[in-house]
């Protein structure tokens, strides 16, 4: 059992409310590796990055058990740099930079030692790029789930229509659920978008918490209440990346197991948000993890008894 | 076992995206009285109308046990009656107009044969005169829950203040617990209100739920995904009136019990928004009500085994 991740490998600078870092790692790829980690091994990462990515940080998710053979390095470029600052309620922010460099050079090749993974995870790129990904995939895996964007809904629809057919779960937010479905109720945004391919959408709601749809069975995730979210760059990502190594390290893909694979996935996104980019998921064990989960579990449990 | 219920009794007319009605009965103690009166009996109804109000709604609400002995009538004057237009997101409105007519003159008497109700629900009017029926209240009650709004805590902070140290429960949206606290986390919002007198404090979150806090516990119940919010008018006093009536149903105080009525609560508040005013309220059965918790039971249940 095996997950492939395909996505950004990149550095941020942030800035929030509650203070500023420069140059920190970050990238879909990477924050999706790390939390999956803690779930399964190995995680066959299909990335790109400059000359200036740290080695240290190539072995610390080595060590993790990410398989970097997938990852490939640019020695003429730079990473892909993003900077920008979050706003007071953290849940808009401004894009002060973006560098692609090597990024703009990214067409994924899954090598060959990558071939059967039964779990693929494609990260928010062009949605062309993510198609090309599942067309290199020799055996149809167990199960193929993908983000995306706003920006490929008005720039690359078409692509990214044809891409949905090829899918098995969608994770958008809500204003890109309502977008690419012409739908405000979710309910019916919902429906419509599984109309288009994929059999699951998970519909994110930042601190209210996750939806999870499937045929006529829903599911709602609550976001842990927190005092503060420090830093929410990468929470969506550490979520998909929760979500994704439960289903392969359970290997179960029932509605059921998909319901404590949100959970999981929100658990795990809960960390992220406390610290800087990805140190959180950096600092914590599976003795942490589960803790977490048994604070969702006292969350949302309650009691009744009906006639 | 009693409720006593004080606040509004009212018309509406409203309007949606999705049409309009005239005159249609509301306020807030009527919807909370339809809630209740599923679970407990009697309500012991507070309010005051207008020589327009319906004898036959008046004889609806007697007929599910709502005693009418704190309704005043005044004989000189019409009802209260407000006006709104919702937007698309069904979350703002307009107001179009709002006479207070009969209620400017209310002032809330508790009869003697109301004395030693154990439960007590505050609907949203001045703190003033919430404080008076505390006050007027021989033996104090198990619970006293009160709702309240952005305008008292703008326009009679003082009084709420006060009236907020006699007072067990508080429920706010989050705007509002935001605005009492001075905090935009909710989490530090809650700490700070409950610092304030009340050990219970309900966010309510419209479509993304509610939220239950006490002491440094804390609870998240869904809304149930719809697929229209066809009127929210009344839902969040629909939600009030279930949460209480299944608590002084149980006369169970505890928190786990809180969570249950939380449920409660917001099944019932699912009912209302399906149909203009209260009139979904008054076509369901305690069958169609305990279904509608199966929902939510599923929707939110997951399984997970953690070493």
């Amino acid at each position: 059992m095996s997950l492939i991740v395909v996505g950004s490998m990149a550095y941020d600078a942030i800035e929030t409310p509650f203070g500023k870092t420069d140059r920190i790692v970050g990238g879909a790829a990477t924050y999706i590796a790390y939390a999956a980690s803690n779930f399964i091994k190995p995680i066959n990462q299909v990335s790109i990055v400059g000359n200036d990515f740290a080695s240290e940080e190539l072995d610390e998710l080595q060590k993790r058990g990410v398989d970097l053979g997938g990852v490939e390095i640019k020695k003429d470029k730079k990473s892909f740099f993003w900077s920008g600052r979050y706003h007071m309620d953290m849940n808009t922010r401004d894009t002060l930079v973006t560098e692609l460099n090597a990024f703009l050079d990214f067409n994924p090749v899954i090598p060959e030692s990558f071939q059967g993974s039964e779990f693929v995870m494609l990260g928010n790129i062009t949605p062309g790029l993510q198609m090309n990904v599942v067309q290199q995939l020799k055996k149809r895996p167990k199960l193929i789930a993908m983000d995306t964007m706003n920006f490929w809904m008005d720039n690359a629809l078409d692509d990214l229509k044809k891409l949905l057919t090829m899918v098995d779960v969608l994770m958008v937010n809500d204003s890109e659920a309502r977008q690419l479905s012409g739908e405000f109720s979710l309910v019916k945004a919902a429906r419509a978008i599984m109309k288009m391919g994929p059999r699951f959408l998970i519909i994110k709601k930042g601190e209210h918490g996750a939806l999870l749809f499937h045929g006529d069975q829903v599911f709602v995730a609550p976001a842990l209440p927190l005092e503060e979210v420090f830093d929410p760059t990468g929470a969506g990502d550490t979520f998909a990346g929760g979500f994704m190594g439960w289903l392969a390290s359970t290997r179960d893909i029932s509605f059921e197991n998909m319901k404590t694979a949100i959970i999981v996935g929100s658990a795990m996104a809960s960390f992220c948000v406390e610290k800087f980019g990805p140190t959180r998921l950096k600092e914590i064990t599976r003795t942490d993890i589960d803790a977490r989960i048994r604070q969702f579990v006292d969350l949302v449990n309650f009691d009744i008894e009906l006639v």
